[in-house]
């Protein structure tokens, strides 16, 4: 691809996110508890790190995919939601001086830093339900796809096949010699369950075929992959502004990363060849996956 | 009622109990990812603090009540498994050194003294997306059944009309003056709200109609209210023995009771009156309710 073109569809995927990630604000804005209501404390922490200003990858994944497969906005805003309301309630979590002690996160005191510990293990703990309230509540879909909506992401967020699990690994690993092999089945669960979760929760959402998504699931997969290898590299080459967060903190930690393992040069081939075969899953799919294509190249080329 | 029909009722209802625990436990046990599996020490976790030796009181709460509305035993299991990993979910959070700070539950060392904190919050994480994964994937129910079901059982756990925003009002009001009706209001959202939430899902699965459902959630209501007084007065007067936990312990942490609040006499006058309450909430229900019955005697009288 030439650096123009790069350029150009860079910045209309950019602004395309922006849209997708003012739309889910608003609708989570409405789905959360106000902060006004009693328990106030709980809520203020909820929407504390609700509104730390992420990126909403996972949502923005979730409502492209939906639409590539023909579903409305409408259909898709609340399983998008739901995604970040877990995604969130895991940071919260991984944040705690028990797991991964973490004070900054995107630039803000982290919740139990700007609230306490026993408020933010709740805050976390609710939030969990609320995105499973969100999902079943939504009377926009069919109950049969809601099941199948709320299925798909407790075996994403779970364990054996899910987020805790990695999480879990990802703690055992701590200041260990661990293997490659090792490193990828940690973040395959820890951050490409829910990736490729939200992925095939938007197909669903639009009625895909089995063979969509398997498709779907392995362009997924190497999304995460790829997404996961380029946050590790970040870490090592980006400043504290870019991050809004401490770089170098996997390697002060001893967390098994990609450069770590790898070096930059080998990482970074990593990279580009989980970019490829996203790329080539989306192939199988006769579908309009532009929006997708760009997704990947942009996750490959992302600073930040 | 006499003194040996009650005992008689009790044996009865007793041996009841401890059939249906034992249903449960073997379902839980093929719900739960097994011990020997990847990540290990989150698995072992769970399965420490859900075979504790708990009582089940909402699994056999939720099964007496499908029963009663003429639910099949297989129809209503995997649900009452849900309630129990809710419950215990709470339990390990609740117990964590920023919360209740507790190194003891039914008799064994709680699940953060047992492994690490970290694993005690993961585990508490992944028991609750287990739960809400056993109702979602359970193929003896209709998809519209399991999403009513699933919309209950979030709105019992979460904020702000249930368990979460009880624990945090609980730990708000700790070490502070409150009134009676601000610990009824802590009781009905951190206890009352699953038992609740139990009776009002076995009567769903049961098919029961709204005029059903509105007395069964009065029942629920005023049987969790019991169950909270009974529980603050065996703190009171019960031996470690009997408790399986440190008794005076809400005495020491000044956590607010009813005892506390209105001395013992009264407490047991309340306790008689939520009972009296209950029952008549039964007379509304045109089923055979004898069971239920049975269950708000025993917690009026229990000792344990």
């Amino acid at each position: 691809m030439e650096s123009d073109v790069l350029v150009q569809n860079t910045l209309e995927l950019e602004s395309l996110l922006a849209a997708s990630r003012a739309l889910v604000e608003v609708e989570l804005n409405n789905l959360l508890p106000p902060s006004g209501a009693a328990p106030e404390k709980v809520h203020q922490a909820i929407r504390w790190s609700v509104f730390a200003g992420g990126k909403r990858f996972r949502p923005a994944l979730l409502l492209a995919t939906g639409q590539a497969f023909g579903a409305q906005t409408e259909q898709l805003i609340r399983t998008a939601c739901a995604f970040e309301m877990i995604h969130t309630y895991s940071l919260i979590h991984d944040d705690l001086p028990a797991m991964d002690d973490d004070d900054l996160r995107r630039g803000r005191p982290t919740c139990h830093v700007r609230f306490d510990e026993a408020t933010a293990i709740l805050a976390g703990d609710a939030l969990q339900t609320l995105a499973f309230q969100t999902i079943a509540n939504d009377n926009r879909l069919d109950p049969s796809i809601r099941i199948a909506l709320i299925s798909e992401l407790t075996r994403a967020a779970a364990t054996p096949e899910g987020m805790v699990a990695g999480q879990a690994l990802d703690m055992e690993a701590e200041a260990r010699q661990v293997s490659g092999a090792q490193v990828e089945e940690i973040h395959r669960l820890k951050t490409g369950a829910l990736i490729v979760g939200a992925a095939r929760c938007g197909a669903l959402i639009g009625a895909a075929d089995e063979h969509e998504l398997d498709a779907i699931s392995r362009y997924g997969a190497y999304l995460g992959l790829l997404f996961q290898i380029t946050d590790d590299l970040l870490d090592v080459t980006a400043s504290a502004t870019d991050l809004g967060k401490t770089p170098g903190k996997d390697v002060q930690s001893k967390k098994a990363t990609y450069p770590a393992l790898y070096g930059i040069e080998e990482a970074r081939e990593k990279a580009v060849k989980a970019h490829r075969l996203a790329c080539e899953a989306l192939e199988q799919i006769d579908r309009p996956t532009e929006i997708l294509h760009r997704i990947v190249d942009f996750i490959l080329h992302r600073t930040g």
